[in-house]
Formats: C-alpha cells, sequence, structure tokens
C-alpha cells in the first residue's frame, strides 16, 4: 500500500462519466520540433514538402496528438489518481489530420469498470478518449484500460 | 504524385521481413524529461515516490517508448520510403516496465500486405512493431497498418 493519498480512486469513474481534458492548440513550430525529435517524415517536418504531398500541407505526427492527449489527462485526473498503470490500448486511431493552427478538445469517456478477480483491492477501468476539432470532427481516438486502487482499500486496511 | 523519389516503396515490405529498428538506452534523466513534458505520472516523475509504488521505482512513460520506436522506424525506414501516413494501431501493448539504463531494441516485422481496392497506386502493409529488453523481454509490440505508394505506380506514370 503507498503511503500517499489521492483525490482519485477506482470509485470516481464510474461507467458514462465524461470528463474534459483540456484543450491545446499545435503551432506550426511545436509540430515541427516534435516530428524532428521523433516523426521525422516530410509531412511532419518540412512545409514545403508536405505540400507535395496528399495532405496537402503540414501535420502533426500521431504521436504528438497522443501526448498532448496525455498531458491533458494528467491535468484532468491522472496525476491526482491512485493509478497503477495501463497495459496498453485496445484501439487508436488517428482519424483526421491536425495542421498548424487547429485546436483540438480532448475528453474522457469511462466505458467499463469491473474490479480486479485476483486482486480485489484494484479496479480497472475502460475509457474512450478522443480529441475533436473545430469543425467538431474526431482526429484523435483510444480506447483502453487504466487500472487504479480502490477506495475502500486504502480506508478499509487491506494489504496488498 | 509526388515529385520525388524514395528509397522504400510498398513493394519493398514483403510478408515475413524482419527489419532492425536501432536499439536505445533509457536514462533516468530522459524518462523525467520526458515525464514532464507529456505524462506527469508519479512512477515517471519522481524516483521517491515511484519507489513506494507497486514498480518499486522510476519507469519510463510508455508513450515514451512508442516515441523511441517511432524515431527508431523512421531511422530504420520510415523517413526513406513513400509513406502515405497510418490509420491508426489496431493494438498497443506495454507489456513490461522500461526502467533508467534498460537499452530496448525495436524491430518490425511484415505480417500482412495488399493493394488498395480503391486506390491501386496505394498498397497497405500491417507490420508488428516490437521492442525488447536486454532479459529479451518484449516490452512494447504495435500492430498497425502503413500506407505506401507503389513502385509501379511511380514508374508506370498513372495519377492519382
Amino acid at each position: 500500500m503507498e503511503p500517499e493519498s489521492f483525490e482519485f480512486y477506482w470509485e470516481d469513474f464510474p461507467v458514462g462519466q465524461l470528463r474534459p481534458m483540456g484543450r491545446h492548440r499545435f503551432t506550426q513550430e511545436e509540430i515541427i520540433a516534435f516530428a524532428q525529435q521523433y516523426d521525422r517524415q516530410r509531412y511532419h517536418l518540412d512545409p514545403e514538402r508536405a505540400a507535395q504531398t496528399l495532405f496537402g500541407g503540414l501535420i502533426a505526427s500521431g504521436w504528438h496528438t497522443c501526448a498532448i492527449a496525455m498531458r491533458g489527462m494528467c491535468e484532468a485526473y491522472l496525476s491526482r489518481a491512485a493509478c497503477l498503470g495501463s497495459p496498453g490500448l485496445e484501439s487508436l486511431k488517428w482519424l483526421k489530420p491536425v495542421r498548424p493552427g487547429d485546436e483540438i478538445e480532448f475528453r474522457a469517456k469511462v466505458l467499463e469498470a469491473r474490479v480486479s478477480e485476483r486482486r480485489p483491492e484494484v479496479g480497472l477501468t475502460k475509457f474512450l478518449w478522443d480529441g475533436v476539432n473545430g469543425a467538431g470532427e474526431p482526429v484523435l481516438t483510444m480506447e483502453g484500460w487504466q487500472m487504479f486502487s480502490r477506495r475502500s482499500a486504502d480506508s478499509g486496511g487491506r494489504t496488498t
């Protein structure tokens, strides 16, 4: 059991809950800087070469969009949650390009929640996280599970 | 049709092909720097708080591992390929923690390949990308499709 206490435990994410994860405006400078570090493809890196591609101009790396979604998730709840990690994603879709100047709104929705059979002090929560552009189009969707300590496990004095 | 020519087209990724994507040693400094920017969770950010968690110490953000895999992918083939993007991932698994000092070896394997029905000048390729630690354990697996221009489409003078 961790000594610290948290604002959010498994019980705080009931099925159906919708939580805003903030907005982010992607700038050309930031898109290029991320691409230079992690994703050196012509349509993420170089406006002139990008203009020759089917995208017709610079677009953000999908990993950049994910990283900003993650930052928003941490600010919205995860940094203050008794989270025990994630085994990965069941689905990750880059649905529309994110272009310089686009402002993306990120959101979390709780799809499923259950207690771990093997470890009853742990709860699992399945989320749909998405990012929507100014035209209301989803640019990113992610589905996956996060594990959290249960609040009752903390107050009930059970040990892990 | 893009004016530039590339080293790799769809034909250059036959089913079964295995391609190394380099190695990367994750340092504590780099793990913390990535977490500060994108993933402010206690086990990615702070060695002392991380030691109190079930991970028993600092671990890299899963997104950090993905970003480094992507960098290796670009160096291995993608920056020199006629790639037309990716719709996303069908699966993304963070199987084992990546800890400071871990050296991860990244690889790409071609699982499936087909020509687009709607756009015969485009080919689709399904990859399994993974990262393996020094003990031979996979720490990351990702499965997904990338789209590439076909070499024949380029030399045959078809238009998109």
